[in-house]
């Protein structure tokens, strides 16, 4: 382990200089350069000597063959079946920000309904002057926005609560998908339907046979909250809520309603199952917290990570992951490879937007010693992320949901990687 | 045909007001408003009443068989063969501005081939203190970006020149997609090579039977190019140029060159077949222009649309597009809704972001008559799209590529939408 992380962390310029002046093996192209011009010519890529396929092949195309391990997946002990349960986006794998709806987590209360547009209803009722009923064309009739949004099971790395468990950044933190959303602001909807002076909460459930119901101030409701029909450019998926669900920006995944069904306005919330008994986070004195609607800033490395381990020995380093925080923009986003002992600012590679996931990347010249490879986030609410001792102070140990402490991956001097807690 | 497009504008209050005020019938939710609350409750989205799937039925995920017709389609007439051919992005079904890399369009010039990872070479040679061949492992380990840019076939609506001919913004506009990319700057591995002081060009070519080589002045290639492994955020698709492909911002499509094999820095252009013979613009004269890389200001509605129709009658009517520059961003988008007689300015769903996709809405509240369906892009530069008749006057009706004109459709009183040409 490195005493002084700072003498890893070289500015681009040193890195390339360093690279033109380094022997074999010390850069990425090390290989390469050790080599004559010559001998190089042998080692290019071979033309195809066929031809390739034609653009009938695949009207809707899938991954190649090769990418076949890059996928969502379950993990069988968690739940006692797997319609009511949860998958996970192959984080570790991924780059940038948006996460393509095939690879999106899933979280199922009575599994993935089929719903077709024709027979789609959505309801607007309650404390409303004229209650409506919109079919799916309807929806598609009012003015429509566009937003890049993170959705995050509020059970996103509850598991480690009891300690590192699930070893890969798949499992402890995949539980998050970033999309591109297309739809019609609640607001809009509900203004067309009137709500009366009395009304002050939203409920809202799904077509599923959970229902799925959960309970929305209003202020939240009649903000950025958007009933939506299009994710990345194209329809929901069916595991994603189509032909509608809603986008609860910021907020807890649970509060996503897939299939929407309908929109009740109350004047107090309905404390439903699903945010009494569940989706509440108990504390230490036995006592629940609830309303825990936002989701705290959080990252994760996702790479090196123990799914993705270094596999080319020391000299040039890319380590990155994501970070992103219910309560506004990413900051800034700092990495230690000591277990938090130092910190180096990472490079954002682009600004953080409005709840919505940010990549960050720090290249470095890793010496090939063993690293305890954290990252921690900070927000525009200048909130810092937390780390497990701080976050289990003040909540204890009996919470599952809302754990956004600094994840630690033992990075070992073979390059590979496993989840660990440091003190 | 309206003589006062205005009066087809109203604001989002009016809009709304309006709905609210008008019979059933005259507003999206009209049919609801007209009833009574009561035999609303039998309209209701019914709730399942059974499960659904689990989360293990698709590990990687595809459409919900209603959206089967969302897909990629080629016009067989078009080529002689699909191996060397084009299908289009079905954008008149999307939304948004990302495009799933499952429906973006394909051009390839010798079929799509499959190349490992472990197999893939990239030399950069030529005019080169050190001539280097990467492997893709070696590419993962310099510092990445990651930005969103469309890529444009410089054909995309070339049939359009001889008049109005394929009848759907998916054939006239379909050759366009938009996705964020991951990679390496190749600036930083030109820079880890050393270009010589005589360097001027770069010749890149792919390793398909094709190769299809282009020349790029050294100047562009130092800056924004990337040498790109991910689309967002997963790998490349096979037919995309797995495992991967040169991102050249703003510029024709063709000089993306798929399964990157070489960068050869050179003191001229090449003047390969694919610049000179193909790619270039014949003008009146007979005489052709050459290096026209840079795609235009342009802009379709993909929506209403001839694969799109109304179908819902008059009343609110959400106008839909698309608009791009590969001389920067849009800062502004017009909608004529009489052939360009008279216009309204657009609400784009975000600001405008260098070399990508910008989506644009005009809510309006249809009167029933036909329109003329026109749109109008602006970008950074002040460029102004133009009309096919300005275009023409300049560049006669030899050219196939570089079509960058407004676009027209003819949308019929029940609904229907046709490409057609306006004197």
């Amino acid at each position: 382990m490195s005493d002084d992380a700072k003498s890893l962390a070289p500015s681009r310029r040193q890195f390339l200089t360093g690279a033109a002046a380094a022997g074999a093996g010390a850069v990425a192209a090390g290989a390469a350069r050790a080599a004559t011009p010559d001998p190089l010519i042998t080692e290019v890529q071979e033309w195809a000597s066929g031809l390739g396929e034609g653009v009938d092949a695949t009207p809707y195309g899938m991954p190649i063959q090769f990418e076949s391990d890059v996928v969502r997946r379950n993990v069988e002990w968690l739940t006692a079946d797997t319609i009511s349960s949860i998958n996970f986006t192959p984080i570790h794998a991924l780059d940038g920000t948006i996460t393509p709806q095939g690879c999106a987590f899933e979280r199922h209360h009575s599994g993935a309904i089929e719903l077709r547009k024709e027979d789609y209803r959505l309801m607007i009722n309650g404390l409303v002057e004229t209650p409506l009923v919109f079919t799916y064309e309807d929806l598609e009739r009012f003015p429509r926005e566009n937003r890049v949004y993170f959705c995050e099971c509020a059970a996103n790395s509850g598991m480690e609560w009891a300690g590192a468990q699930l070893n890969g950044a798949q499992f402890t933190h995949g539980m998050i998908h970033n999309m591109e959303y297309s739809g019609v602001s609640l607001r809009t909807l509900l203004e067309e339907a009137g709500v009366s002076p009395e009304g002050k909460w939203v409920y809202v459930e799904g077509a599923d046979a959970s229902s799925n119901g959960r309970s929305i101030p209003l202020e939240k409701a009649m903000d950025d909250v958007l009933v939506a029909f299009k994710a990345n450019g194209e329809a929901l998926r069916k595991e994603h809520g189509y032909p509608v669900r809603l986008v609860v920006p910021g907020w807890e995944g649970n509060m996503w309603v897939k299939w929407l069904r309908r929109v009740e306005v109350m004047d107090q919330p309905v404390e439903s199952r699903e945010e009494t008994s569940k989706y509440t986070d108990t504390l230490a004195n036995g006592v629940s917290r609830k309303w825990t609607w936002e989701m705290d800033a959080k990252s994760v490395v996702t790479s090196p990570s123990p799914q993705a381990p270094i596999k080319h020995g020391k000299g040039p380093l890319v380590i990155t992951g994501l970070a992103w925080s219910g309560r506004g923009s990413i900051t800034g986003v700092d990495v230690s490879l000591d277990g938090g002992k130092s910190w180096q600012e990472a490079r954002l590679a682009a600004p953080g937007t409005d709840k919505a996931l940010t990549r960050f990347y720090l290249d470095i010249n890793w010496d090939g010693s063993e690293m305890l490879l954290q990252a921690r986030a900070k927000d525009s609410s200048g909130y810092v992320q937390p780390t497990k001792a701080q976050l289990r102070e003040v909540r204890g140990l009996n919470s599952i949901y809302h754990n956004n402490a600094i994840q630690t991956w033992w990075v070992k001097a073979n390059g590979e990687a496993e989840n660990v807690e440091v003190s």
